[in-house]
């Protein structure tokens, strides 16, 4: 008989017909007589309830199913009386296929601290909440590849091992087979990165943008979809060390056009989500309401997960220039009352998350989206405005989250991209072949950076960051 | 006017309307009278033809159109006399958003070899061969998406930074971001990787395999789909440094199960193409046709390329035991000739790449599933069959390519896994968690893992991996 899934299973057409199951044992309960076992196998938020006749099969038959097991049931498929669902299996047979000693498997039928799972994460894909995120995790990733190739973008696959840090994004990851203990040396008596693997010195990427827009500039319109990597020092509920990264980057778009994508995308990737995973959305909302039960009313979400979900499908974002936000902070109760730890003084100010949240979730209550940022606090290569003053940046602030996206018209004038390049102290000779880009053929384009794990965080209502990717990686901490 | 692609004006169901483009002019040609300038935009393979009417416009408009240079032309959509293609644009106006002056741009409307467009990375998806790849690499990454998405298994990014090597597939990539100069050293005088970022040694991984394991055991069907990593000093046309891999694995698969899977797989991923891609597979066949024209027919390849990939998903892939491959090898005329590099002599012999390709080429003349390998040639956490020598394990051998697929059922025996563990000598203590998947609900589990570039390779015909991903990186090569 072939195996079936328990999701196969609860949508069944068919009643009272045979059927297999294999799948991993959440609770065991019943009497003398009957024992109810709850299983899933990860293909669905539900459970199937398995009865057996203890008095037809003899209460040997479940003597090993425990909490964590695996077990094999062949059975009659039937509608329920009381579980909650449609179907339950009545067992004609049950096989252990791998036991789980309740004395020695970590996660018993109990509440456990997301701490915990943590170190556990090769089998927190068996508790509730983290398949419900790992579900919900692979949605969107499906949504993001989807959204991107029915319009005609191609993804490319930027390379991971870089040999410069061009970009200067923060500290990199060195990498290298050279002996660390004995490295061979220049006759100066420095590293001879000529020696090692690449024949240079090389680190594992911050972004895939530079490469990005080399193929948008014959492509047209193209994504990346791949990890990148900080070395920095951030032991946060928002920084890992590696983390995934989406970047499209299109031809000819203008900032505008990347604003309208930007949004585009993000209630395409919300409403394919709303839409696939509402089971799991849920659970994760009743997860949150318990979590917060204790909590005043004023420490609470403002929305339950799914209302601001859809809140966000809904709405228009906020469009203004970062000009007028600092105008807004500025004249802020906060401000005025002192209360940001960072006042906002006037133009030049970066903005610290406690201004991006409020401007999202007390102000305009809604996802915003800022332009035209100083070109001091933003990188080489964003297009410059006229005023000399300003840059083509937009970033979009999330409510709980702060900035989930940024991005940029490019710099597409050679003669304006290498001033500010020697203004910022960048080698332009490690960048000829980006510099090339504006000399041959250039064009106006566009793109934007997505943090593939905020958004999910901010999808599932996760508070931890470490919870929505199966095995993180922070400083001091690269388990699995 | 809102900008317009060339594969949209190409296939466009109205005629005689005003339409705006912007692409890269790839050739420019023409009398005193009239110009004809050939246009892509990357969204096709095919050209869009611009007429310009040089007596209306004067010359001087299209002074500055050169190849590789970007242009944006208005003008009207007609039907064409004699491009090649149903319709041409007759330009209103024309005016050239980047230069490409032609004494210095790198790619003259002529031909250039592979390694040199290799040396120009950022430029080589202007090319006609580098864009078809692109969009056929595209199209397979998208077509794996939606292969496992439809089926309900889920994608999971495990670590590329890992903490062991214990799978021992090979030489790895250190990561790091200690002073190379003056590392920190133990009072034994070792290097102090306590004080490293991660707090361990950690490299760049291999495979995901033993951590879509972990998610298997609960999730229930999986797949990773992310770039793995060899430091091995291979400078040949099938070996990258960095490469992308795809590595599905499924609970309660058995053997059979798996290859059933591999093969619906590879077919599916082969079929999708075809349908999606046919324009650039019929672009890459006249490529590899004009390349073998000046061969001796028998050192071309016997078949087209379409005729070729229509060939593997119409026919069932040959399955026998490596046992049985060895036998015929054995008795093969270029064994018997010794015309083998590597004669073959009987059970344990590795197989080569000329054996593969014996088997698959002459013998058989389609792709080949090989299973049941000698312990000793493969993996550790490979099924142990009864007869004490063999393993679970499954090859697939493609033609040209040799080795597409490895995979096996993987042993879910605790006491079994341990014991080939000690006789490996690969540390238990690293790899605690997965053996705990064994101790904690275990089942028969089964997965496999299909490199990427290998696939792209076979799909588009190209003869050198480096040909097939945006920027390869192999020994001594890291550059953009």
């Amino acid at each position: 008989m072939a195996r079936q899934t328990v999701k196969a299973l609860l949508n069944s057409t068919e009643k009272d017909i045979e059927v297999s199951i294999s799948a991993w044992v959440r609770t065991k309960r019943g009497s003398k007589n009957v024992a109810f076992i709850a299983v899933n196998d990860g293909s669905t938020p539900h459970n199937l309830q398995i009865v057996v006749d203890l008095e037809k099969m003899g209460e040997a038959v479940v003597d090993k199913v425990t909490t964590g097991s695996c077990i094999k049931a062949i059975g009659k498929l039937v509608e329920s009386q009381g579980s909650g669902q449609k179907y339950e299996l009545e067992a004609s047979s049950i096989e252990v296929l791998g036991e789980a000693d309740a004395n020695e498997y970590p996660l018993q039928p109990k509440k456990h601290s997301l701490e915990f799972l943590r170190e556990n994460a090769h089998l927190r894909f068996r508790t509730s909440t983290f398949s419900a995120v790992s579900r919900i995790r692979h949605t969107l990733i499906f949504a993001v590849h989807n959204f991107f190739n029915s319009r005609g973008f191609y993804n490319i696959h930027t390379p991971i091992i870089t040999g410069s840090d061009a970009e200067g994004a923060g500290e990199t990851f060195n990498v290298s087979t050279l002996d660390k203990k004995n490295p061979p040396l220049t006759e100066e008596g420095e590293i001879d990165y000529k020696k090692d693997f690449f024949g240079k010195l090389t680190n594992l990427t911050v972004s895939g943008q530079l490469e990005a827009e080399a193929a948008a500039m014959a492509l047209g319109k193209v994504y990346t979809f791949g990890p990148t990597f900080r070395a920095e020092n951030s032991n946060t509920t928002r920084h890992l060390a590696e983390f995934w990264m989406i970047e499209p980057e299109v031809a000819f778009n203008e900032l505008e056009d990347n604003i309208d994508l930007a949004e585009d995308f993000m209630k395409y990737l919300i409403a394919y989500t709303l839409e696939n995973c509402h089971d799991d959305l849920v659970y994760l909302e009743n997860r949150i309401i318990e979590e917060e039960k204790n909590k005043k009313a004023e420490d609470r979400q403002p929305m339950n997960l799914i209302e601001k979900l859809k809140f966000v499908v809904d709405n228009d974002f906020e469009r203004l220039t970062y000009t007028e936000a600092i105008e807004i902070l500025r004249n802020s109760k906060p401000n005025k009352k002192k209360k940001f730890q960072y006042p906002v003084e006037g133009f030049g100010t970066d903005l610290q998350s406690e201004h991006e949240r409020y401007l999202v979730e007390k102000h305009f209550k809604k996802p915003v989206v800022l332009t035209d940022y100083p070109k001091e606090i933003k990188a080489f290569y964003m297009r410059q405005n006229e005023d000399g003053k300003t840059v083509r940046a937009m970033d979009i602030l999330f409510p709980g989250i702060g900035e989930m996206v940024g991005g940029s018209q490019r710099e597409e004038r050679l003669d304006l991209l290498v001033k500010r390049m020697e203004e910022m102290h960048i080698e332009a000779d490690e960048l000829w072949w980006y510099l090339e880009l504006r000399k041959f053929g250039t064009a106006p384009h566009s793109g934007f950076g997505l943090g593939f794990e905020r958004l999910v965080q901010f999808v599932t209502g996760m508070g931890n960051i470490r919870d929505v990717i199966p095995f993180p990686r922070t400083p001091k901490s690269a388990e699995f």
